[in-house]
């Protein structure tokens, strides 16, 4: 018998006719003799409603006080959920009981609508789970320590599912999206794109945070740090596929460097059309320059992603930086206003239509020159790179956003990624 | 400055155009002066989706887990409300905060659906009101003992803004409603009904339970428990109306016998046309007779109200009581097959097509006559009595369904209810 979490995500609970085939695939487990704890999302469409509604409320940008409101209200999604799964449980025969995450209590601190966990009591959740209790728990949300409702952001749900199993010791986590596992790259781009069987934590780490949106990075953080088995599977098989089977489906992100990754020295391609650049062109090469660019642009709560300062020449250096394309106006603005007379630099120069294609693999740490074949490749397409950013098991590059596909594409072929793992 | 609670139901809370003139109106009260707490109820026909998903989900007659889950899903409605009445107070530059009924707490005790409110702490919500904030709490839900939450049934909200008043020992409970008072009778039937300035809270008691349905009942009872002073009036005005003649307006329900009161004899007439009656005939005379009937309808779930047993001849009597419309056939079919042969009677009969109308004061107390006047009225306009049953403040008739517009307006003329109070 083992300890199994489920999470579920909007879509798969967009319907009463899908939270049914849920709970048919949850009893399955269950009759298999294992013990439950299912973290469903709200039904799609739902947090958007409630979301909208309070902004006809609060045209304006809002302050702490309506934060924690937004979270009153948006914590509702997942409440409604978790009832209607609990219900459609008893109607299969088990018995189920469900908790907002106050009732748990997950706790998390008081950053409304982006609250992170702190710690989870599991005694409610075992006493459920030992009496044969399916337990089926709010994703998305929190209580802080005076007793207001928090909730941690967009797609929290896949954090709370795992902290929930980090909590309980759980044998695996299982989340159930509408994609049927992580890709070497997206198969709409690349149809020759392979599912990978197995993904190392670091490197699902880097390819959810470089843009491959089938888990929510801080889920993979969690992941990490508690060592919890994590596997990403499709919700739209049949519910009845045979339980050995489901459990093997999907991509598991595994915590052991087994041999048949070190020999994949790429598993991944990732890529960002979401970013802009823009460069600070002329700035006097002087000590604090990089925090008198960019603390203008963290007051203004714009988010940096990549940021490359080169060697200087005749005293003078060219500072660039990516921010998210909704930013890009904002900030090359900003950069014109305050920072270009207060640092004494020439000018602002920025492009919004680029993107960022990244190789992402374990085996980069110990094989030299992954970088230099991927530089390779794509100059032979013709493709010029602009900015270069890497990690110990990821290499980014910045290109125009018109040879997106063409680098992703060469890329995949480049290092073998259409071909079966060896 | 007063503490007053006001109290909006759905169709106030119906859309964000009416929350923002609820925020508005609450605002125009505490720029007066006041201190203020707000109960909403969820908006309208949330309530109903909910259930409607969840019954989708669960086709038959919900256990006891299943209500546990109702109730986690449809205080959602509430909670939905509280947040966005937040914001829009906000959006009206107050300083406001919501909380659910667990927040609080509202504690009840655990008969998920038809929770019973046992006591409210109100010592997060007095610091709130210290502090210069507009509280807003949900109705319609608590917490239970273990944590779980509850739901007081429909129109619950009433009482628990009544009950929020009274652990706070408010100055005024102020329910908005779709109507501006309590009225003499339904002016959809007496066009010339009258608008009442004060109710003693024992006729608003009667006037409750026999189906005149501005008020939830249990919210009058727990008015009158703790005598908080309680106003119906209508939240369709101008938000802007003058706030001295906004405090006047609709009908107050006092705990004063007045002497404007004493000289009304019967302060209004109530029906209902949701009843059946049922007779079981040629009973043995024998005693546990009503026991043996009502025993297994009790059992079988269906609420009885009027009941009627008159004296036997032969040994022999009538036994009949009515039940809600819907129970009819459920209540015939089981005096048929399970009463009738045990308690050894000749037959059942029964009509659904019945009404029951009732002349309601606390003037009855102290005039003589005041029945006979209503039996006089009713057969001087042809219509037979079924039944009759009588309080210390009431007399109640059943007559056939199709006389009840000609009695409510024959009785409404002879009570000289259409002349205003003297």
């Amino acid at each position: 018998m083992a300890l199994i979490v489920h999470k579920y995500g909007g879509t798969s609970m967009g319907s009463t006719e899908r939270i049914r085939s849920v709970a048919k695939r949850v009893a399955k487990w269950m009759r298999a003799g294992h013990q439950m704890v299912v973290v469903p999302s709200a039904m799609s469409g739902e947090t958007n409603r409630l979301l909208g509604l309070a902004r006809e409320l609060s045209p304006e940008l809002p302050g702490a006080a309506t934060l924690r409101e937004l979270d009153m209200i948006a914590s509702t999604g997942e409440q409604v959920s978790v009832g209607l799964l609990a219900i459609a449980l008893q109607a299969e025969g088990l018995e189920a009981v469900s908790y907002a995450g106050w009732q748990v209590p997950i706790r998390t601190d008081s950053s409304f609508t982006k609250a992170r966990i702190q710690s989870i009591d599991d005694t409610r959740v075992r006493a459920d789970l030992a009496a044969g209790r399916v337990v089926v728990i709010t994703g998305f949300q929190g209580v802080d320590g005076d007793g207001h409702i928090t909730t941690l952001g967009r797609g929290g749900s896949d954090t709370s599912a795992v902290a929930v199993a980090a909590a309980l010791k759980a044998d695996e986590c299982l989340i159930y999206t509408d994609v049927d596992g992580v890709y070497t790259t997206d198969p709409r781009i690349v149809p020759e794109a392979r599912r990978l069987a197995t993904i190392s934590f670091e490197e699902m780490l880097e390819m959810a945070s470089l843009g491959s949106k089938v888990l929510q990075i801080r889920s993979v953080e969690f992941a990490g740090k508690y060592r919890v088995p994590l596997r990403v599977l499709s919700s739209f098989t049949d519910w009845n596929i045979d339980i050995t089977e489901e459990a093997r489906s999907g991509t598991l992100i595994t915590f052991e460097e087994d041999e048949k990754m070190e020999q994949a020295v790429v598993s991944g391609i990732a890529f960002n059309r979401d970013e802009a650049k823009v460069s600070v062109l002329g700035v006097p090469d002087k000590p604090g320059i990089a925090s008198s660019i960019l603390g203008p642009v963290a007051d203004a709560n714009i988010d940096v992603d990549v940021i490359i300062q080169n060697v200087a020449h005749d005293g003078k250096t060219d500072f660039s930086f990516t921010v998210h394309r909704n930013d890009y106006a904002r900030t090359v603005e900003l950069l014109k206003t305050q920072v270009v007379p207060a640092v004494g630099a020439r000018d602002v120069s920025g492009d919004a239509r680029i993107c960022k294609v990244s190789i992402v693999g374990i085996g980069m740490r110990s094989h030299v020159g992954v970088a230099s074949r991927m530089f390779r490749t794509l100059s032979e397409e013709g493709i010029n790179i602009q900015m270069i950013t890497t990690s110990e098991i990821k290499t980014s590059v910045v290109i125009d956003e018109k040879y997106m596909e063409l680098a992703v594409r060469a890329l995949h072929r480049a290092f073998d990624l259409d071909q079966p793992a060896g």
